[in-house]
């Protein structure tokens, strides 16, 4: 990598755009935190001012504009992810784009096409592909260590459930939270899914049930290349936030653990306890949200691929919409669109 | 219980007949091994002179006329459980039956309606109740220690597939192998499966697939109390015997590991290893058959309920006939007969 | 193993006389309980009775002058061992003795020498050596899989102190409770201990010093091969009986756990919990008795050597007496007697 | 925390100096590099360089005389900890001084004096304290999760051995290696030692032993509350650097393990594999580094007591010079000095 400084905007100075910011200035050296946009000016200012960034806009298309900026990460609400897309992409701009790209299929399509004419560089915030854990169990698979793939699982539960006003404008759990995991099954055994069934319940919260949504789901799946797949999904695990995945295969098995606060072990007359999963995503991946901002800054300065291009952001939302449809369907398998 | 020791009758005196004869004798004290019969009049002898038994019959009516059995073991070939249960039942023998009952709806019925009419005890073999570690995560979910159970997982792989020839007689992995996982799920959540929808492969052996059955399979499940499952098979798992069970729920999550043989952990320059699942089914429920034998004696001689009755024994069947329904026609949801 | 069956008489009905008695009759198929004695015969007839013995004995000579007798277990109480054992020598049956032989140095070597003089075959309770755990450590330490030994290791708590009354006539912690530790590292180490110093504390109960004893100490050991070890003792671990062992060398380490009950993790809200170690010795070491059993049985009939023989039961008393004077002299390291 | 920084001057730019600098600049928000000095005025200018600091000196004493410069990081060889230590003091310096603070101890007892009269902040680098395991075990036991402390163990073994030329100089295994394990048990019991006994060996390169040191050795503790313990050193554990504590007490026990790259398990035919021990010191502690250096700057700024002051510095270096010398004794206890 030469010296050069990739030159950084930052648009959305919500909780998400905070944390990029931050690790892009103090955990990221190949990176400089040039501008920060929010239409909430006062927000990026604050950011900005708590970085000793100088430059703030309003105005997304301000920054888009500004000739020392050589990327942008995307971190607005998601109803704007394509449009930005799109206009950075025309702006010449290297793209970080938080997930999902879009709900709409459509306006995805839109984004690769003006990224692919652009000739820039994509890449889609699916972080936990940058855990260590689940890295090492992708990398074990791929070099071979449990052979052919025949069933992968991923363990997904949120320690608690949104606030039924987020579930209502989130797209339902498919495209909200599931996308996360269909992405996981998808990296972790380099296939494609072709079909899903899906049971759906509202265990947690019957306000989720009443805004359309559901908030426990077991879902079966089906890979191209003949493997299957299950994943499981809950709004709310009361011991924290419960990560894990396990594929499984002709010559053995390999499977990840949640990470904890610390691995220590208590024994006393009334009990053996250890450390409950971390409960808050941005510590649960911390880690791998730096990880993957490094890996999205050197596929920029060396002119390399990023390692979640643009597809990566389609596939599951198409696989989300197959399994919304299913669900509504009752569990009836329905096949991903090509 | 009072000093009348149970005199048991042992029908088959094949590798499991020879199994519950010996922990009879070793391993249960209120019990005693009257009689054995088998087909093949060989057998029969071998196993009563290793046991010190002095009855030895070839025709199993032979047995159920003798007056000083109490009770049987049924461990013939599975076509012969549902004849000689009536059969027994009819003589006024208390029954322990292998699973399962039958392949057949109907002949379970019957053999349901002979046991309510003699008034007699009636047990089916699944074993795994007994396991420690399931029968305390049974206990647990009992105990109200997760709360409302929201969706419960059964990962089950067998060390190795079993021979075509045996596949072929088998009935199919739904009734053959998943029946205990079946059974499971019933016990672990005390609520009745409800509908179920199945993917299945052939990933193991193509000879499988030609014998018109899959030997991988991920199966989706809802329950009458609301909460939803996942079930996990494969004929093949190749570290050893993989039997685990997880129930999650409003309150918290329980899980049960696999066993080993030992529990040491050896750290060299090249790697950590540690001990592989038990192998042999034998050997991981070597335990659970003597408890269930146990628990079956304590019955009888104190005229309480079987731990798992011939409702029990039905309930698996039924659902492994939707299962096997619900891959046929591609993964599509299949309600369980009531 | 030929057909014939080891006759063994039972020298003591107490606890740990009815443990073995019981093992012999159900679990350890080469042998038959052929005779029972207990200076209290209400004891002895007892245990009999249960087991379906027919001889017994109040005066162990009397068993001892049994032709029918091929060997004996001698559960009587401590200060017995050795004239038991040399009377049993004398009358040409193999013997099984509980741990310790004695606690006077000369006395053991005279039943050492009684025992070479019979030419029968003696094995001391050293039941630890038998845990699979345990073995394992020790089987791989010799097959190389640590390299040299650097270090071992042994964690050895009781679960709850003995009353006061019994430390009195205990002989003390060394000879009491260490010794099991003593012969533990002698066996996982392959080398004989030479040098030893302890720091003694009590903490658990004063009553124990007042009787002149501790009930907590470290100890420092110093091997002829030039390794290092180290036990820690307490009379009371209030979550269980704490059994652990590590071995450390040029190539690697290995270590045992503890046992449990199960192998299930709740996780909750409040915590995550598992089972505490296994509270009581008879169930922590219920199968290494059986095994002990065995192997003494199978040594008889096939004329082999024991696995722990009168020479394991002699080093460990000098290695606790050699740690008594450390301890007395407040740490002073003290050679073991040749 | 008010809005002020703290200035920061590195003395010293070798691995450890430029660790610091690093943390210091992108993981402790309070704090700025405002010079840096090292004899060798290259090593100082690179680092300077890669951090964005201007000011560059060769001679500690110039960066001390720098009214910038609130306050320092000692960074240099040990021999130079003391009389920098002392002259920061003289300059009003707040100071962080690596361990350990000399290996004599009347120059500490000056440093200590130094710093007391100039009423500066001191901190030394026992950045173990600060490990989340370690920090929780230590947390636990203050809040009387385990009672009174009966016992506490450290194991603590390097991945490999250093070069004899480094062994040479180093002061010995005890003030080198062991010093950390000494402020451990301070740490985790808040007792001080009051005498210790060593068994010691060369087992892992005979050149350690020509240069007149051990690479091995067990250690017995005593504390001024009446506990006792336990120390294990290897210079080599090929597995990896393993770093474990335990404290056990009247109400229980609690212990911490090894950190891994990552918590996979992976299962084949062959094994079950985890992952190996961290390493590198660097890596397993990295966290530990910035925790300390945080806590510094917090203490400076707010005008806190440092967590780890002069008098930590002081305490293991006297328990080490009473373990070197019970070695040389062949392990006869030795009392640590008042």
């Amino acid at each position: 990598m030469d010296n050069r400084k990739l030159r950084v905007g930052v648009i959305g100075a919500g909780r998400i755009g905070r944390l990029h910011a931050n690790n892009l200035k103090n955990a990221v050296p190949g990176a400089v935190v040039e501008a920060i946009s929010d239409v909430n000016l006062l927000s990026a200012r604050a950011l900005a001012a708590s970085l000793g960034v100088s430059k703030v806009y309003q105005d997304y298309q301000q920054l888009l504009d500004d000739n020392e900026v050589d990327a942008v990460f995307i971190c607005a609400s998601t109803d704007m992810h394509s449009p930005i897309s799109i206009a950075a992409a025309r702006a010449g701009k290297h793209i970080f784009c938080e997930k999902p790209i879009d709900h709409d299929l459509d306006k995805i399509e839109e984004v690769l096409e003006a990224v692919k004419e652009a000739g820039v560089k994509y890449q889609v915030g699916f972080n936990r592909r940058f855990d260590r854990n689940f890295k090492k169990v992708r990398d074990s698979v791929r070099e071979g260590a449990i052979g052919e793939v025949h069933t992968v699982r991923v363990t997904s539960r949120d320690p608690e459930a949104p606030p039924v006003s987020y579930v209502k404008v989130s797209g339902g759990i498919f495209v909200d939270m599931t996308i996360h995991d269909f992405d996981m099954v998808r990296y972790l055994t380099d296939s494609e899914v072709t079909e899903v069934s899906v049971f759906g319940a509202v265990l947690v919260d019957p306000a989720i049930g009443e805004a359309g949504d559901v908030d426990t789901c077991v879902i079966n799946l089906r890979f191209k290349n003949g493997a299957l797949g299950t994943i499981e999904n809950s709004r709310q695990a009361v011991y924290g936030y419960d990560q894990r995945v396990e594929v499984f295969g002709s010559k053995g098995m390999i499977h990840a653990q949640n990470e904890t606060a610390n691995n220590t072990v208590l024994m006393t007359r009334d009990a053996v306890t250890s450390e409950k999963p971390l409960w808050f995503f941005l510590e649960r991946y911390n880690d791998a949200f730096i990880q993957e901002a490094k890996a999205f800054v050197e596929a920029c300065l060396q002119d390399k691929e990023t390692p979640v291009g643009a597809y990566d952001g389609l596939q599951p939302v198409k696989i989300a919409i197959a399994a919304r449809k299913s669900w509504k369907l009752g569990g009836k398998p329905v096949k991903v669109e090509d």
